[in-house]
């Protein structure tokens, strides 16, 4: 399917729908042009259609074998590839990020796809557990087994800083059809576009595996309206969300009046800390550190906002090569203009906070919305007294803190809020400095790196993109990696339940080949 | 140490404390007379301080290795046997609980810090993974290892019907200090002497241990001030309750109101329904009924309040001889003269709903508090229409609702809340309507069973004392069993962290022995 074949509608279950409310076309930010269809807001009617779907839908599809849910995802990644090249050049269109990025995003998305069917062949996703009855003992004990199952229908909002991997197929979509979870997505409104084509790769692969229409929906419609009405309705069962702090503040806000509380995975704003001990200068870090800083025009989440770099020559020396790197640097489209906008305002906040300097200004692109890069400095000592100096700015500006000695960086460590990451960079001989850093910060984050930089989350096992709050809603999860999966399931105890009607993953000949844990022991380990 | 040598005190950390707050006394609910020794309620000050130490004791205690945490556990058990015969006679006095039933709660709290024991030595708790570097890819991948960390200070509330097992050191505590969290309990009122004696003991083992004295406190209190307090403290970053749901919602809605989500953990009410398919009858389904019912005076969280009955012969039959048990049953004391009251009220509330019959009422018992067991009766329809036959009477109270149909039945299960379990009883021929009883119950519960009751709750690694609210606050885990250490952990990830200060789970050499998951895939599988 093209864009032309699908012109300005949503997906409610196979249903291509027409929204009743305004209408509204994409822009693009490169040069605010507005872009063709015409796309219609949908409404509380919307959200009711697709959630009653989605209701009807789960006990059928959280039953589907793994295999066949695997092979679902792998349909889904396939659907993608095959939209080709239309996919990304209106996923640029509507962004202002490059194909090439684009195309390498694409491949995240159906890299993170497959990876969850591996994750359902691998069997250990139910977390299957048996304790074998015993008659013998008194009183005697009855046979208890667990698994695992999906929480129910699940509000996924698309992000606008990642259009494919982020959004309606992406990782929290990709991680609630893995376990068994109908998806209603809310489409970002700068991308409707590109969530349409999705949406169309999704819905044929549902269609396809011949199963329920309510496995998925998307509907667009304002944040306000659909979004809170989403995670208002008593049919979903958990969010997942990835943007703005006060974005998913207001998610959390609805789902806490809600009379069922349900988990709400809101990922929301981090400036990702990096701590520049002296033993790793001058080497290549200002280098490094300015790609991870530009990078996509800096947004990322795990964009680095604040660095602690030492007073003295090796400090000042990275401070003149980043000066010039910066000075030099030339401004990228950001996604939209609001968020353009958002990020010179809170540089300008910044810079007139007492105390803070401007170093090292860019230039703007060429195209609309572009805004220079720009850095500030400001003493350890100052940055202890003032909270806002830890405020995002999502955008390629960053905060410099000069720190005199490990005392300094210890104190700033321990006052920082909950972030997605922090990052160290420190030679051999400083391994103990590093060690106090660590034992600190692994408190505050989801992520630890070393001599490297925060930007480029690996999709893998051993991967965490979350942290404590603010950084996230719920610190418990991830929203990159196969562990996210956890996020939309629940145990249930099975006791004495008859052996014809135990869910197969219970069954004592094991027809799925799980990964079971018997009597608190994993079975042929 | 004994009662007498530690009169009304309360311990924050090694500290015994005397409250500055209001004075009270522990009252036997079976002469409602007060008992010695006088105590003294604390506030602020006393949670400040319990939750300073704890925050002060969070580095150390988290990073113990998983054999020290394990022996600390078990001198907890060990020193709680040690206690003797007080603290039987103590909590049957503060309790109304009979010495048997004590004795074998004392079991059961040992066993559960017991059973933590093993699973920090069986060494899966802490969920290692690791992805190794992979040099050639492009880019190259770094390496990344997780494990899970705990989350930080608990905050854990006493109950009031299990003195020992959901109390100071109960299933709440045992699996927070298993995780690595330090703990400070608000005591139930009902019982301070008990949980005093109980505080002795584990704080023996915490000097013994060698560990900070923040790794444990126990503050006496009103739920409103002390309660509320601990909740909203930044320092607590996780909170256990069992008890009522006012109390639970209560601090629900306090956590809410934080700037920092935590986990609360707050299991709550629920009607366990039992659904009776006519093949199981007669058998022995009405003593066991009986039995179950009045168990313990009923207070019980799985105590089963709610049973459905086929109309007809076997089901006039059941209700027959469960009539003739029930009136000629004697009432046993009840835990608190408030907890009694609520019982009677709620039971008068129940027959005043339009449609309810009272089918059987047994005796009050000799002592104080000990009302007698009730039993109605409603029919399917009627309990379709009203909600409020779903809520719960704490105590030996049930509903029968009389069904004609399976149609009926699968109606009723459908407009059930969320419960900690519901029961089947059927015989073989009828298993096709139980599985289909089945695939609607596993959406609204913890656990289901079959043929037996749900009061007995097995301390063991397959069973989830849980589920979707109102039931408790958050179905994704248990309060029950091994899986609850889960609760009061996240997932970090390190990112080339250097070997020499890699936390020792993520060690290549594997020093604990820790069952770790590489590339996706188990070890040793």
């Amino acid at each position: 399917m093209t864009l032309s074949t699908l012109s300005g509608e949503m997906f409610i279950g196979f249903d291509r729908v027409q929204g009743s409310g305004d209408t509204f076309r994409a822009v693009n930010p490169a040069t605010n042009e507005e872009l063709e269809p015409e796309f219609a807001l949908g409404g509380d009617a919307e959200v009711e259609e697709a959630v009653r779907l989605a209701t009807e839908a789960f006990d059928t599809f959280r039953e589907t074998t793994p295999e066949d849910r695997a092979a679902f995802l792998e349909a889904i990644a396939d659907n993608i590839e095959a939209l080709g090249d239309e996919l990304i050049s209106r996923g640029a269109a509507e962004s202002g990020l490059a194909e090439a990025r684009l195309t390498n995003e694409r491949g995240r998305t159906t890299t993170q796809l497959r990876l969850f069917a591996e994750v359902l062949r691998e069997g250990s996703y139910s977390g299957v557990r048996i304790d074998p009855a015993l008659p013998g003992r008194t009183p005697p004990r009855p046979d208890i087994r667990l698994r695992k199952i999906a929480l129910g229908p699940v509000a996924v909002f698309g992000s606008s800083n990642f259009p494919l991997a982020f959004s309606n197929a992406g990782g929290d979509t990709a991680s609630a059809l893995a376990a068994g979870c109908p998806v209603v997505v809310k489409v970002h409104n700068a991308h409707p576009g590109t969530a349409l084509l999705v949406s169309s790769a999704v819905t044929k692969a549902v269609r396809d595996a011949g199963l329920p229409a309510g496995v998925y929906s998307s509907l667009l419609g304002s944040g306000r309206s659909v979004g809170t009405a989403l995670v208002a309705h008593p049919g979903i069962k958990a969010v997942g969300f990835t943007g703005s702090r006060s974005g998913g503040l207001a998610l959390v806000a609805v789902a806490a009046k809600r009379p069922e509380p349900i988990p709400v995975y809101a990922e929301m704003s981090s400036t990702n800390p990096v701590f520049v001990l002296e033993s790793s200068l001058p080497g290549q870090v200002a280098e490094g550190f300015f790609g991870s800083l530009t990078l996509g025009s800096g947004q990322f989440c795990t964009n680095p906002g604040l660095i602690f770099v030492p007073e003295g020559a090796a400090g000042d020396q990275f401070v003149a090569t980043l000066v010039g790197l910066v000075s030099s640097s030339v401004g990228q489209t950001m996604l939209t203009a609001g968020i353009c906008q958002s990020y010179v305002d809170g540089a300008s906040r910044l810079a007139a906070i007492d105390g803070v300097t401007s170093i090292a200004e860019g230039s703007s692109g060429p195209g609309e919305n572009a805004p220079a890069a720009q850095v500030f400095s400001v003493s350890a000592d100052r940055f202890a007294e003032e909270r806002a100096l830890q405020d995002e700015i999502f955008g390629a500006a960053s905060l410099i803190v000069r720190y005199s000695d490990l005392d300094h960086l210890i104190n700033a460590a321990e006052g920082l809020e909950g972030q997605l990451t922090a990052a160290i960079h420190c030679a051999d001989t400083d391994v103990d400095a590093a060690h106090k850093l660590l034992v600190i910060l692994e408190r505050k984050v989801g992520r630890i790196l070393f001599n490297g930089w925060p930007t480029g989350v690996e999709v893998t096992h051993a991967m965490v993109h979350g942290g404590p709050s603010p950084a996230t809603s719920d610190s418990r999860s991830t929203s990159v990696g196969t562990l996210a999966i956890e996020r939309f399931q629940r145990p249930v105890s099975y006791q004495n339940v008859p052996s014809a009607i135990l869910p197969v993953e219970l069954q004592d000949s094991n027809p799925w080949n799980q990964v079971r844990r018997i009597d608190g022991r994993i079975e042929g380990l």
